[in-house]
């Protein structure tokens, strides 16, 4: 059973195919790491690369990455739809399987602390690994984009977590933090009533007084005519997915509404999968080392 | 996604360390296999393996402990209280992931061809490999044991499968055959009746019109004055975990008992958990590939 950590980094580079694979060829080169997906985005100019292994191959790998895209991307030049402030937007780390949010925080720092000495680019810490309240949200950390911050990264409030006061020549800023994994769930409905839908998703997202969470918009799936509970589950250990789950079941049925189905949309760790079985099986001292799998 | 076999074969000897010894390290000297257990018992002399990995690993870890065995045990002087028929008594393949049962009959078929062309001991098929439906089961392969085979192994009727019609002089004949894996699985009632527990394993168990491929009884914990239904799952994909843990729930609310609990004693493949998810949380179009661990 190995401590396995998932890295997302963004890159403001969605165009250039042969940057984007110079920049993918760093993470692939390190041993003992998994490279998952590649997404570009050329009207967004940005590149999200998907990748998992061992905590400090996974390190490893963003930082070599975020070297070569600090070498080849120049944001002097850099235009795009999304907001950015560097060359290496953001870099998250997520934990996966045998591993802690804390262990994923103090990666983020080691990481923050090699960008800035080695590279000499500015590094903010957000979500979980965050240093200020108000260095928390992704959007709030990167106010004015790579434009407003290179004019305001002199004031006290806007001084970096690690590294120099003033944007890299080329590759501006970087952001490094640790998040919980995010299982996109969605639950489908016996109806086509989208109002149902929306009623139902106010009683399990944390903004309407349901789950801390879950984030969750009633939507209408046109090609089945069917109305839809899409959620976003931030963190699916205080939240788990079973628990949802039975709220829209038991919310629905006060409508007459049976749920018909439910859908993960990409990937889930394993825990997940565990938890749900424990919950309905009613398992007692169940240890995931009981799963084959898990002994290789 | 690897494919994933487990061969747990018996052999006769539950004593002399040593020789337990080398025949363990000849399964660890294969790469891609893992040990995951031996379980020696002197009273048996008998000496279970548990290893696991890529199939053709597998098949030349179970071979070349077979050989050792062939070499350094010698039936002529066994004595022991489980039946046996030879030095390696029998060697079972089972599917644990993205293998069939297909798969390990060939498997078992490659493997006793090896052993009685190389070793020159007399094999016989059984369980889901077996040749001839009166070799399903072991013990009708076994009849008889070590000394009785070796008088009538010249008969048609016990001709070997693969082999010689004549007993190895000191390794005696070997079983190998496929077999779907066994969880062991136990569901605790809110009752000290073992009545009611006899009366609900009777339900569920094959024997008497219950599911095919569930084996249960009533037991009495004592330590927790708690009856249980003890289960024998033999082919979890053909009865799932989750089918006979809602018809142990029903038939106990018809006496007014709950279920408390349940446990998986051991080990159990990942696709039992994956099965208990789909089912409860209603998944639609899931894929073990959004299992981010499967993805190494």
């Amino acid at each position: 059973m190995a401590k396995i950590v998932e890295c997302v980094p963004n890159f403001s580079e969605g165009c250039n195919q042969e940057i984007i694979d110079a920049i993918t060829a760093e993470v692939k080169k390190v041993e003992g790491v998994t490279l998952l997906n590649v997404q570009s985005d050329a009207s967004h100019n940005r590149t999200v690369v998907t990748f998992i292994g061992e905590p400090s191959a996974v390190k490893q790998a963003a930082f070599a990455s975020c070297a070569k895209a600090t070498e080849l991307i120049d944001m002097e030049k850099h235009h795009g739809e999304h907001p950015r402030i560097g060359a290496t937007d953001v870099i998250p780390f997520i934990p996966v399987s045998e591993v802690t949010i804390e262990e994923c925080i103090e990666l983020a720092n080691e990481l923050g602390k090699e960008i800035a000495e080695k590279l000499n680019v500015p590094v903010y810490m957000y979500e979980a690994a965050a240093k200020k309240p108000e260095r928390i949200k992704l959007p709030d950390v990167r106010k004015g984009q790579y434009e407003g911050l290179k004019a305001e990264i002199g004031k006290p409030e806007r001084q970096p977590d690690y590294g120099p006061a003033h944007m890299h020549p080329t590759a501006g800023a970087t952001v490094v933090g640790a998040r919980q994994f995010l299982i996109a769930y969605n639950i489908n409905l016996s109806t086509s009533d989208v109002k149902i839908a929306k009623k139902i998703a106010n009683t399990i997202r944390e903004a309407k007084g349901g789950y801390k969470y879950c984030r969750a918009m009633g939507i209408m799936i046109e090609e089945r005519n069917m109305a839809q509970v899409t959620i976003n589950m931030v963190n699916y250990e205080g939240t788990p997915l079973h628990r949802v789950f039975e709220t829209v079941k038991s919310e629905a049925a006060r409508y007459g509404v049976n749920v018909i189905g439910s859908e993960i949309v990409g990937l889930m760790p394993m825990q997940a999968l565990v938890d749900t079985a424990e919950f309905y099986l009613r398992l007692e001292d169940f240890d995931r080392k009981q799963v084959m799998e898990e002994n290789i």
